[in-house]
């Protein structure tokens, strides 16, 4: 077994495009996905699933249905399964994402921007 | 339901003791644990839990049974259940923990160091 650490930053630097997690651990039956963001997303929510947005670099908002949280670098938050919730990034945000191995980012919508794919990077 | 951001570096003002993992986050199982490391911890593992390490501040050598891994600010690394490791921090560490609710922070072993109580922060 070959136990060795991640460089978040290094990791940044080998892709560029948005709204398409990579996974670069997993624990527990979890998942560690960076992903870097720019735009408004769609509204979606996930049935079983809690999801973690961390963010390494820029400030997200995320809209939830009844306010908007502002989450700035070196905060994070935990979106409970089952609420509705909008990510937009007006400058590009650099994330890090908890969420369960089964998680599809885009939750109970599938959209164009649905990736099914399991990328490790 | 309130929900709402962390700040880590708000929480991490908050306490000022070595060893003494603070919860900050759930979400699947799992918890966000912030911690405060300084000095060498004790060997052991975590039988059936895998258990991530996030630098937010300083360097932790993580010592493995056949080598060291040295871990920055903006790594992590992440201990698969059942490998023997040790952390030691020469200057202190800020870390940030993902571990399923029910792990003990010194694994298999119980020393005076062990805490049983789950304290949110």
């Amino acid at each position: 077994m070959n136990i060795d650490k991640v460089n978040i930053s290094e990791k940044f630097g080998r892709f560029s495009d948005h709204w398409h997690p990579r996974i670069v651990g997993e624990l527990n039956g979890q998942q560690v996905k960076l992903a870097k963001l720019k735009g408004e997303f769609i509204w979606h929510s996930h049935e079983q699933e809690d999801e973690m947005f961390l963010i390494i670099k820029g400030t997200l908002k995320m809209e939830l249905r009844d306010k908007v949280v502002e989450i700035k670098e070196g905060e994070f938050i935990v979106i409970p399964r089952g609420v509705e919730h909008r990510p937009i990034a007006e400058e590009e945000v650099q994330v890090m994402l908890f969420e369960p191995a089964s998680t599809l980012h885009t939750g109970n919508v599938t959209s164009e921007l649905t990736r099914n794919k399991q990328e490790w990077l």
